[in-house]
Formats: C-alpha cells, structure tokens, sequence
C-alpha cells in the first residue's frame, strides 16, 4: 500500500481488556489489508491540566486531526477534581451522536431472533448537563436541558442516516406527555426535520411504552432516537435483547465530521491479560468506522467474517458459554476473510 | 353478610373498557363473598374547580375516607387548564409508591417463564415535578426533584414490603454516576433503610445495565426501588417481559395509609362495550387491595381462580389471541373460585 492511499486513525485501546481486544482488530485489519496506520494513545496516569481528565491534550488532538477513531473501554480512575473519561471525550470532541445498530446474530441463540435496529442517543445535553445543586437540606436538583441546536442535529442525523443505511422508519422516544417543555422541544424538532424526509416514515413512542413494545416485539422498530438518557437506556436494554454489550458495535458522531467507534461494554479487569476477552463488540465497531470513511469493501470482507465465526460457533469466548480464547477467536476471523 | 364486617371501597370504573372490567371485578367479589361496599364514582365531564380536574372533590373525600379503592383506566380529556387524572390523584392522595409485582403466568406463554418480581417506584417527585421553563429561545430546562423524606419514605416501603412479603433482595436503580447529586441522594436515603433490614440483601444498579439484565435475566430481580421516571420506564418494561400491561396488577400506597389499586393499562375506547376487554390487570389489583385489608383468604382465593383460568387457557381474551369475551373469561374465573 502506497503511503497516499494510508488514511492515519487514532486507537485507543483502552484499559483492562482492552489491549487484547485492539490488537484482535490491528490483525484483522492487517489480514484484511485495511489501508489504516494507527496513532495510538492510552489513558494516562495523571490528570492532564489541558483537558482536566487523564485523557492527554494530545490524544485529542490526535482525533481531532485524523477525524476518525477507534476507542476500547476505559475505566475512570476513582477520585476527585477530575472528569469522566467517557464525558470527556464527548464533551471535547463534541460526540453529538451515539449511534448503535444491534441485530441477532445468527448462531448466536437469546431469546430474540428478529431484532434489527439502530438506537441513535443525544450524546451532548438532556440529563447529562451535569448541573445540580442542593436546594436547601435534604432537597436536590439537577437540570436537563433540552435545545434546539442539538435536537434537531441529531434528528437530522438520524434521518439522514435512515436514508442512506436503507431504513425505512424513525421512531422519537420521549415522555413528552410528563416533560411537556424539555421533550416537547425534542418532538418539535424532529418534527421539523421529518417534513424534509418523506420517504421515511416517521412516528413518535413514549418511553415507557417504547421499553415495553421492545421486550414484547423487536422487530416493531427501525432507527430510533432520543435524548441522551432515554439513549443510554435504550440502547442498553437492545443489547440485551441481542446477547449483551460485548456484541453491540457504537459509533460516536462529533463536530466537523469526527467518527469515534467505540466498545461501550467494561473493561472486565478480572480478565484483563487473560487471553479470554471477547473482542466482537471492539471489531464490529472497527467496521463500523470503515463505513465512516467509506471503506465498504473491506467493512462487508470484515463484517461478513465476523458473522461467520459467530454462525460458526466452532470458537466462542468465555462470555459466550465457550472456551475459546480472544486470540483462537481472531485467527478464525482472519481464516473467514 | 351483616353491616358491621362490611368495609366499604371507593370504586373509579373509569373510562372506555373500565365499566365492563370493573363490572368483572364486582361480579368475582360477589362470588367470593367478599364483604365489600362500593362507593362508586365516574369521571366527571367538566372539571371541578375544588380539585382543578376532572375528578370530583367527592370523589377524591371517598378514597380519603374509606382508606381504599379501585381504579380502572382514565383518559384524561384533552384541552388546557386542568390536571392530567392520573397525576392528580398521585398528588391529592399522596400515593407515594407505585407497587407493580410482576410474574410469569403459567400457561400465557411468553419469552420469558421466570419472572417474579415486584417493581416499587416513587410516585410523587424526581421527573415528574412539572417545573419546567424555556431558559431563552431554543433552551429550555426541566427540574428533577430528589427529596430526601419522599426517597426514605419510598425505601422504606420497599423495604417492609420485602420483608413482609417473603421477598429477600431489593434492588436499587439509579443513574447516581452521572446524576450524583439527585440519585446521589436517593442511594443514601435507600442504604440508610437497607441497614435495619440486615435480613435483605440490597444492591445497587446503574439503570441502563438494569434493563439490560432484565431482559437478559429477570430472574436475577426481586424488589426494585426507584425514582419516579426509572420506576415508570422499568415497570413497564418488565409488564413487557410477561405479557403486556392487560395483566399485571398495580397498587398505590399513599398517605395516611391509603391504598388505591388500578389498572395500568388504557382505556382501548376502540373495544370499550363490545365486551371484549381482557379484565386481568383489574382483577390482580382487586387482590392486591384485598391483600392490603388483610383480607388474604379471600385474595388468595380469587388469586388462584384467576390463575387457573389463565392456566387452563379455555377463556382468553382477544388481546391474548383468543375470541373469548370479558363475561366468559369472568364466569369461568367465578367457576374456579
Ligand atoms: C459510563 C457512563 C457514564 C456511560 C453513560 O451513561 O453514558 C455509559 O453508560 C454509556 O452508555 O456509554
Ligand atoms: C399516563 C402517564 C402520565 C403515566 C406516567 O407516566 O406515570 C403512566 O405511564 C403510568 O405509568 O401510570
């Protein structure tokens, strides 16, 4: 491969499990011939003063120059003064999208077998404003915020998404029947942005109605979107749905076009350097940041091994009910490409 | 049955299918003997300025005088300048905890069989506060309020629930990782209860893994505690997991005792008096005021009957995917009595 056609991509492998997992997607993409030269950071051992988080200045800078990345699990040392390593991300690159499609991957038995859907969270405001405050003793608050700049950039993602991934329809999830004013906004904006997109259906799901229709029928629905704490609820209980958050690739959309895929499940530091790790969530989001930068080819060579070592079931991890080792499992994704 | 041993019931049959489900209610009390008076009341077709709703002030005197009641579905009419039903019954009668036990039905298959847990939400605060107000164009905010007498009020029930109940783990869910303050707060108000209750076993769970274990594992939940938005997501969630809100039991507990059992799901105007309605959900709640009387032979008695019914599969409600009608389903639950 010619140094021009190299695209440069930042890797954060992350901690616990996170090493072995990243070096499952470096072979595969190197067995896959994938024209990508990792940067690679890891979390530091101190607060940075740059970024008041244990995330490096350069590390960002990293992503911010490359406009894509690959990011494993990260655990948030314990302690005062500094932020989350996850909201850090969010907050610095401006991660406006977490958009997760979560479908039941054939060989893999749960007690679903028809879910195939994109949940797209809110990643910037709503719940996680991070504002609160004791109003007097024994009486707290905290604020979610709802605006209009926001809401309607990830409706607007969210229905540009469906158009262009072949879905068919976008479903709002929201309490707006209680939060008349904060979800209510959400609703109008998508609104909005629906009148632009006739071509897909458009409809709107209380939350608590949405959890319920999920467990009792999946296949109801397509893309949904949400604010930011209904999107991290949601998204969880679909993983759920389709085996748990090691199988679930996210890809996490940011200001001026930046791509941050990332595994959302632990770090698992009791099997961390064990050999034992699945790294199934971590490639499928690897493909999915080769969708981002259009590499389709090599995306559907890779999603398509993935799947078939999955079907397989020859090599499962020990998550899975195996006894496969994170590396056994790699190699036969390497043969299946 | 003589004058003295009759207790009397504040009865709301409600909207739309609610008189045929209530009218189902009345006739299984009477074949079971239960000494019971209703007091009846409707809902009202203007709103009572006393009450600022479409409940009257009667009404709501009735359920404080008798300690007790029933409620089947209401929708609240739509226009301005009145209370939504639901909420000012919460408000009026300072129902404080939603209880919702939730178990798998012998012979109404689903996805799961496993299933027996009781969800006790708090019913008075946190999201559903209604402050809410546009900071300037295109911002608005919403208040989420976390008291520390109404989450030790609700922990405590909880509690006491379990033990009384037999039940040996309450599950506390929160997102007190990101909302440190307010759920912050609702965690220590549950652990100071969980101290006088060494004989529970209390644990804490992040939301978003809660409804991912739910739907992975539900069997892995016994009692779950909440805030008033995770309460209302998760109950029905996991009314999802056995078959849908037509057949869980939902009972109110408010103050000075009060208990105020209902029917969670709507009121179906598109079935209402065709005798179709599938009085399941009405009917478990019947018991669980019954339980609340410590009028248990008769609640277990009634129980039973409607489990059969459901069991021997004979009778089942269009909802269910059966052609029975409401009187079938409730002849042959009088016949098992
Ligand atoms: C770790 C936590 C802060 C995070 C969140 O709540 O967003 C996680 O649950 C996620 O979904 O990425
Ligand atoms: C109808 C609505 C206001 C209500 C709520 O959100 O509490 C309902 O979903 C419930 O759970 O009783």
């Amino acid at each position: 491969t010619s140094q021009t056609n190299t695209i440069r991509a930042t890797l954060f492998p992350g901690d616990g499990i996170g090493p072995e997992i990243a070096e499952s997607v470096k072979q595969v993409f190197n067995a896959a011939e994938v024209p990508i030269e990792w940067e690679e950071h890891y979390v530091s051992n101190s607060v940075d003063p740059r970024t008041n988080s244990f995330l490096t200045w350069e590390s960002l800078e990293s992503v911010r120059r490359n406009g894509v990345g690959l990011k494993g699990p990260m655990a948030t040392p314990i302690g005062k003064g500094h932020r989350s390593l996850n909201l850090t991300l969010r907050k610095e690159l401006g991660l406006y999208a977490n958009v997760r499609p979560c479908f039941s991957l054939p060989g893999y038995k749960t007690r679903y077998d028809d879910v195939d859907l994109v949940t797209i969270r809110e990643n910037t405001e709503g719940e996680y404003s991070g504002l609160e405050h004791q109003v007097v003793r024994g009486v707290v608050e905290s604020l979610k915020i709802i605006t209009r700049q926001a809401s309607l950039r990830v409706a607007e993602y969210a229905f540009h998404y469906a158009r262009t991934n072949g879905r068919k329809r976008v479903s709002a999830i929201h309490k707006a029947n209680i939060m008349r004013k904060t979800d209510g906004l959400f609703l109008t904006c998508c609104r909005e942005v629906a009148e632009k997109y006739p071509d897909i259906t458009y409809e709107e799901v209380i939350i608590d109605n949405c959890c319920m229709m999920l467990v009792k029928n999946p296949a109801l629905f397509d893309v949904l979107v949400m604010p930011n704490l209904y999107g991290d609820i949601i998204s969880d209980l679909c993983a759920g749905l389709i085996g748990g958050l090691g199988l679930t690739p996210s890809c996490n959309i940011g200001e001026a076009g930046i791509a941050l895929a990332e595994a959302v499940h632990g770090s698992a530091p009791d099997i961390a350097g064990k050999n034992l790790a699945n790294p199934t969530a971590l490639l499928l989001s690897s493909v999915a940041m080769l969708r981002h930068l259009k590499l389709d080819d090599k995306a559907d060579r890779i999603h398509g091994a993935i799947l078939k070592t999955i079907a397989e079931g020859k090599h499962r991890t020990v998550d899975l009910g195996g006894k496969s080792s994170t590396t056994d499992f790699t190699n036969e994704v390497c043969d299946n490409l």
